[in-house]
Formats: C-alpha cells, sequence, structure tokens
C-alpha cells in the first residue's frame, strides 16, 4: 500500500458473457480469461496495491480454467504485486490443510506460482481456520477471514443478537485471538490474519475496525455494489493503512460504459478509484 | 437409500500419505488416486448408498486434480449411485452462480459427469445459496447447507445464543424456508435442499431431523471421528429413511488396521457399517 500508494485491490473475476467482443467469441474460453485478466493486470498494477483472482470464475473454465488460474497469479506476481486469492474455503482438520496446500499453490506437482493470500469461510470456527495459520507460517502468507459480508443478506446469520453481541462481533473477536497468536511478522503493526468487512455497511465497518487492531481489511462491496469512498474510510488506520478496498466488475467492466479499450477503460477506473480513496484518508 | 437398502455415504478422500504402497509411492499421484477411488467404489457400491468427493483431496493434485475428480465422480455413476460432491462453496451473485456451474460439472467446455449434490456454506445467507438452488432447478441437483457441523469447534459460531434459538437452528429455519420453496420433486417427500449436521452431536441431530422435516441429512463424524451407529439413529424418519451417514477414513483405510488388500478392507468396512446403521433404525 505505501509503495504503490494505492488502497486499490483489483478483483479479477474474468465473466465470459462480460469479456470484450474478440475475447467472448475465443473458441477457447480459458486462454480468453488469461488474455482479459492480464492485459487488466498490466493496465491497472500502476495504481493497485493487490489483486484478486476469484476462484469460481476460473473453475467454471474447467477443464484449464485452473491452469488459467495459476498463469494469472504468476502474472501478477511478476507486477510486483501481492494475489490474494479469493476461494472462501472451509473444512476441518487434514481435508482443510489439503485446501490450504491447493489454495496457496503449493501442489504436489506441477507449481507455478503462489498466492500470499487467501480467503476463508469461519462457519466452522478455529478447526477450520487453524491449519490454514499453519500454513501461512510455513510460507509467510495469510488469510482474511469472512466476518461481515458485503450481500444484501449477510444479516440473516451474521447480524443474529447474542450475549457476546452479534455473530459477526464474535468472528471478529476469533480474527483477533487467531492474529494476536499469529504475531505481527509484516510490516505496519499487521498480522497475517485479515478479515473481510463490507464497504457496504459502513457502521460496522467502522466498528470492526477497532476489534480487529492487528487484523488487515479486505473491503469488497465499491462500485458495482453500491458503496463509494467516504463509506470505506472508516475501514483505515490512522496512517491511512490497515485496509484494501476491492473493485472487481467496476473496473473489469468499465468499457461496457465508456466504449473504450477494456484496458484503457479499466486504468481509468482504478485511477480513479485509487484518488477517491487516498482524498478520504486522515 | 431403499433400492440399496443402505445409509452409507462413502467419502472418498484420496490422501496421499495414507494410499496402499503402491499407489503411495506411484510418480502420478492424480492416477494414483483414481485408481484408489475407483477400486473403493468397486470394493464398496454394494454397501453404498451414495458416494462423496471431497474437493480439497483433489484440488491438492493439481495440475490434473480436477481431471482426477471428474474420473471418479464418472466412475461412480456408472456404478448407479448419487454423487455428493463435498465442496463448501459460498460465494454471492453471479460468482455462487459460476460456483454452482463448476461443482454440478456444467462446464463450458469438457464436461464428462455431473454430481447429484453439492455442499454449501451459509454464512452470506440466502444470497450465497439460492443461486445453487436455481442450478439444482434446472438439473434436477440438490445441495446440502452446513448447519451442524460435526467437529469440536463448531459452537464457536453455530452454538451461539440468539432471541430464536441457537445459530444453527436459524440456519436450520433457513434451510426448510429453502426446502419448502424448492418443493418435493424427489421420493419419500423430501426436498432438493439437504442439511449437514455431524453425528457427533446426538441430541442436536435428533432436534435438528424435527426442524428440517422436508430434508435429508448428510451426517458425517460416523467412525473415525467417533459416533457410532446408536449416535445417528435419530437421523432417520419412520421409515428409516431421510439421512445418509458419511465415513471416510473408517472405509477407506481400514487396510491399514487389518492388514488386508485395501478394498477388501474397505468391502468389510462399508458392509459393517450399513449394518450396523440399519440395526438401529426404527
Amino acid at each position: 500500500m505505501k509503495a504503490a500508494d494505492s488502497r486499490v485491490c483489483v478483483g479479477l473475476d474474468p465473466q465470459p458473457d462480460l469479456l470484450p467482443p474478440h475475447l467472448r467469441e475465443a473458441p477457447d474460453v480459458a486462454a480468453a480469461a488469461v488474455e482479459f485478466c492480464t492485459g487488466i493486470i498490466d493496465a491497472t498494477a500502476e495504481f493497485a496495491a493487490c489483486f484478486k483472482p476469484q476462484a469460481a470464475y476460473f473453475e467454471a473454465l474447467a477443464p484449464d480454467g485452473l491452469a488459467a488460474l495459476w498463469e494469472v497469479v504468476s502474472y501478477a506476481k511478476t507486477a510486483g504485486l501481492p494475489v490474494i486469492f479469493d476461494c472462501k474455503r472451509n473444512d476441518i482438520g487434514s481435508t482443510a490443510a489439503a485446501y490450504a496446500r491447493a489454495c496457496f499453490g503449493l501442489h504436489r506437482q506441477g507449481a507455478t506460482a503462489q498466492a500470499d493470500a487467501v480467503t476463508v469461510n469461519p462457519y466452522l470456527g478455529s478447526d477450520g481456520v487453524r491449519p490454514f495459520l499453519e500454513v501461512c507460517d510455513e510460507i509467510g502468507g495469510g488469510v482474511f477471514v469472512l466476518v461481515k459480508t458485503s450481500n444484501p443478506s449477510s444479516g440473516e446469520l451474521q447480524d443474529l443478537s447474542t450475549p457476546g453481541g452479534r455473530v459477526y462481533e464474535t468472528t471478529a473477536a476469533l480474527v483477533n485471538e487467531w492474529a494476536h497468536e499469529a504475531g505481527r511478522p509484516g510490516a505496519c503493526g499487521y498480522s497475517s490474519v485479515g478479515a473481510v468487512v463490507g464497504a457496504t455497511y459502513p457502521e460496522q465497518l467502522a466498528a470492526l475496525r477497532g476489534l480487529m487492531p492487528e487484523s488487515i481489511l479486505l473491503v469488497p462491496g465499491y462500485g458495482a455494489q453500491g458503496a463509494a469512498a467516504r463509506d470505506v474510510a472508516a475501514g483505515f488506520d490512522a496512517d491511512g493503512l490497515g485496509a484494501v478496498v476491492n473493485s472487481s466488475r467496476g473496473i473489469l467492466y468499465a468499457y461496457r460504459e465508456t466504449g473504450q479499450d477494456y484496458r484503457a477503460a479499466a486504468a481509468e477506473a482504478a485511477r480513479t478509484m485509487r484518488d477517491e480513496i487516498n482524498a478520504v484518508l486522515h
């Protein structure tokens, strides 16, 4: 964030039907996704803090989707930026350990690139998260645990009142515990255990920033999902650090609004977003 | 269940380090996983109601892991039994839709086999589940939503008290709502929306059977995780239907206890489990 002077996370969601016509009609959809994503990386790396490929869109491009994913991860790393693999995995014991190795790219054969962080879902409690933390320790990686998500129905379970506060506040307390245990190997006092907190709920974002002082926040919901720069301001610490704000569709498919080349439109959208967020920092 | 007179779900978790020596030492681990799983399917199909490949173990075998997965799914379907793909996916909107298509095997290129049901995690609420239900409608598939999981820390979030009961009871109420909306296209009055409820919490299993009368339960925790036939009895309806009980390690790796060929040991473990469960049905 400091080196790039950016808090923008560019989400890489290659949806075949939204790609520019010459890629949308390509016979090899996995190759088209790689071409699209590497074009986006080239165009936006200057304005971004990190990239976040979304597992679902690559898995949907079987049989070559995962090869495409790791090609994109590798390309983003070459651009010098960290990669968060958004896969929201969750399971227990040796199964969670297998997920962790797979999602970070620690494959038994054919490893090509490594993600810097992955997203995990906390519904199973500590048993579902600790195996990921062990792999983080081993490779210097990080996790972002879903705490309060950006979608309209996120409150159905996450907002339920409990004796210790809302469910998402209990999740936040667990994240803070895991973060504390993990120590602060990174820069600026943050641990390797981060949290996903949606930009679409600005009051909760402010409260959760306070509840998880050792966790970097990954903040989705900007742009296409409705949140603006003022909504994410409370996610940052006094130094303007501690959070990255994701936009996927608003950057990737900006060309559909502007009629420009998709790369030029994405670059402009990423630069605008970077500047809008930097302008609201303390 | 009726045709097979079995409530046994055989979990397919090919853990490279636990495979028989001739497969453990094979240079191609993905091919070894396929050989192991197809051997298990051959040996246990006679005693099983369904098979449940676990996504994590196949994803860990990149780059050929997912091809291995769909080969195993295809083989299980040829044996005439339904396949539950245990992937615990969760996301929203178009991302959830992409996951749903990927996990059921509805790939844009190279589709080979189709799963009959997939597991999903409910932390994001309805937005995370409904896109899966739309695909279920389209292909006659089903979902199993995590409600109360079998692991020791499952209570950290799932057992929290709320004004409407425990968190897992609210999840169960949501499952029941989704099940009701989905109707009962299947046999025996059950909907396409099932629930995962651990065998390791027998009292909750009994209560949850009552709260979700239209949902088939997928019950993990049998065998290696400590639950026995008497613990799962409350998961079944008066006709001895409405639940399948999973065992993975207890069947797959039975050979490590007995010294037999792995297929013979798995067959014996599956038959014993089938008979033990059938003996406690009403």
